[in-house]
C-alpha cells in the first residue's frame, strides 16, 4: 500500500474538486449579475473539462481571464476554509458507515440464519411426525 | 457561499475517492493471490458505481462480503492515515498553482504589450522613413 501516492493522487482529486465547487460559487454569481456571460461560463465548463482543475483553469485563462482569476480566488479560499474539517469528517464518516455496513450484515446473516433454524425445526416436524 | 454544504459535499466525495483507491488496494492483493476472483473484482467494480462509496459496499456486501469487508478495512486505514495531511497538502498546492497561473498570464500579457509596442515603433520607422 502506496501511502504517500496515495495521499498525492487524494490531493489532486481534492483539489479539482475544490476548483469545480468554486466554478458553481461564480456561476451562481454571474446568474444574477450577468445571465448572458452565464450562459456562456455554463458552456465552457463542461464536466469534462473539469475532471483537470488546473488544465481548466488555464484554458480559461486564454478566454476570459477575470473569471480564472475569480474562480482561483475562490477556490484558494474554499481551501482555507472547508479542508481544515475533512479529516475529522471523513475519518469519522468512514467508520460510522462502516459500522452501519457490519450491522446490516449481521443482521442478513442472522436472518438467514434464523430461518435455515426454522426451515431444519420443520423439517424436523415432518419427521417426527412420519415416525 | 454555503461553507458547510461544500464541506459537507467535499467530505462525501472524498469518502468515496478512498474507498476508491480500497478497491485499488484490494485488487492488488487479488492479483497475487487469486486471480480468478481479481477478474471477478474487476468486472464488479466498474467506474459507474465506484462513483458512490455506500452504495458500492452495500452491493459488494450482497455479492462477496468478505471482500467489502476488506474494502472498508483499507478505507478506514487510508482515512487514518491519509486525510490528516490533505489540509496543508491542498492549500499549499492550490496557492502555489494559482501563483503559476497568475505568472503564466502576466508572462503573455507583457509579452502581448511588447509586440504591439514593438509593432507602433516598427510603425512609427516606417513614419519617420516616409517623411
Amino acid at each position: 500500500m502506496d501511502l504517500k501516492r496515495i495521499a498525492k493522487d487524494t490531493a489532486k482529486t481534492l483539489t479539482s474538486y475544490l476548483t469545480y465547487q468554486a466554478v458553481r460559487v461564480v456561476m451562481g454569481q454571474l446568474k444574477e449579475t450577468d445571465v448572458p456571460r452565464s450562459y456562456w461560463f455554463n458552456e465552457f465548463a463542461t464536466r469534462d473539462k473539469l475532471q483537470d482543475g488546473e488544465a481548466f483553469i488555464a484554458a480559461l485563462m486564454q478566454e476570459q481571464a477575470d473569471l480564472a482569476l475569480r474562480v482561483m480566488t475562490v477556490r484558494q479560499h474554499l481551501a482555507e476554509e472547508v479542508t481544515e474539517f475533512l479529516p475529522e469528517m471523513v475519518t469519522t464518516g468512514i467508520q460510522q458507515a462502516n459500522i452501519e455496513h457490519r450491522k446490516r450484515h449481521l443482521e442478513r446473516m442472522t436472518q438467514m440464519s434464523s430461518e435455515e433454524l426454522k426451515g431444519k425445526a420443520d423439517a424436523g416436524d415432518r419427521d417426527s411426525q412420519s415416525e
